[in-house]
C-alpha cells in the first residue's frame, strides 16, 4: 500500500474519534440525561485528552494539537453535563 | 523539558485515553442500562479506533497498535451492549 493511502486510512481514523464524541454531546443537550453515561470515563478520558495536548505542543505536532483540541472541546462539554445533570 | 520527560506524559496520555472505556464498560454491566449513551458516537468511535489500529499496522508503530487493539475491545463491548440493552 503507498504512502498517501495510509496517510488518508490515518486521517480518517483521527477524524473519526475526534468527530465520535459530539452526537454524544447534542444528545444531552436535547435530553438532559446523564444517568447511564460514567463519571469516571469522562474524568479520565478529558485528563487523557488534555495531557494528549499538552503532549503535542511540547513535540510540536500540530495534527495532535488540532485533533486533541477539538477532542477536548467535546469530552469537556459532556463532563459538564454529566455533573450538571447528575 | 528533556525528552524523557515529554515521553512520560505521551505514555501517561494514552494509558488515560485507552483505560477511560473501562468504568463504562463496567457500568454497563452492572446497570443494563444504555439509553443515555449515543450509538452514533459508538459507532463512529469504535470504525475511527478500528481504522487507528489498521494505520498503526501498516505503518508498524507498536504503541499505536498496542493502545488501539485495547480501547478497541473495550469501545466495541461498549457498542455490543448499547445494541443489546437498547
Amino acid at each position: 500500500m503507498d504512502v498517501s493511502t495510509i496517510t488518508i486510512i490515518g486521517l480518517v481514523a483521527a477524524t473519526c474519534t475526534t468527530i465520535s464524541f459530539a452526537p454524544q454531546a447534542i444528545k444531552i443537550i436535547k435530553t438532559k440525561h446523564t444517568k447511564d453515561l460514567s463519571l469516571a470515563m469522562y474524568l479520565i478520558l478529558t485528563m487523557g485528552i488534555f495531557l494528549w495536548l499538552v503532549y503535542g505542543i511540547l513535540i510540536k505536532n500540530l495534527p495532535i494539537i488540532i485533533a486533541n483540541t477539538i477532542t477536548l472541546l467535546f469530552s469537556s462539554t459532556i463532563l459538564i453535563l454529566k455533573i450538571k445533570y447528575k
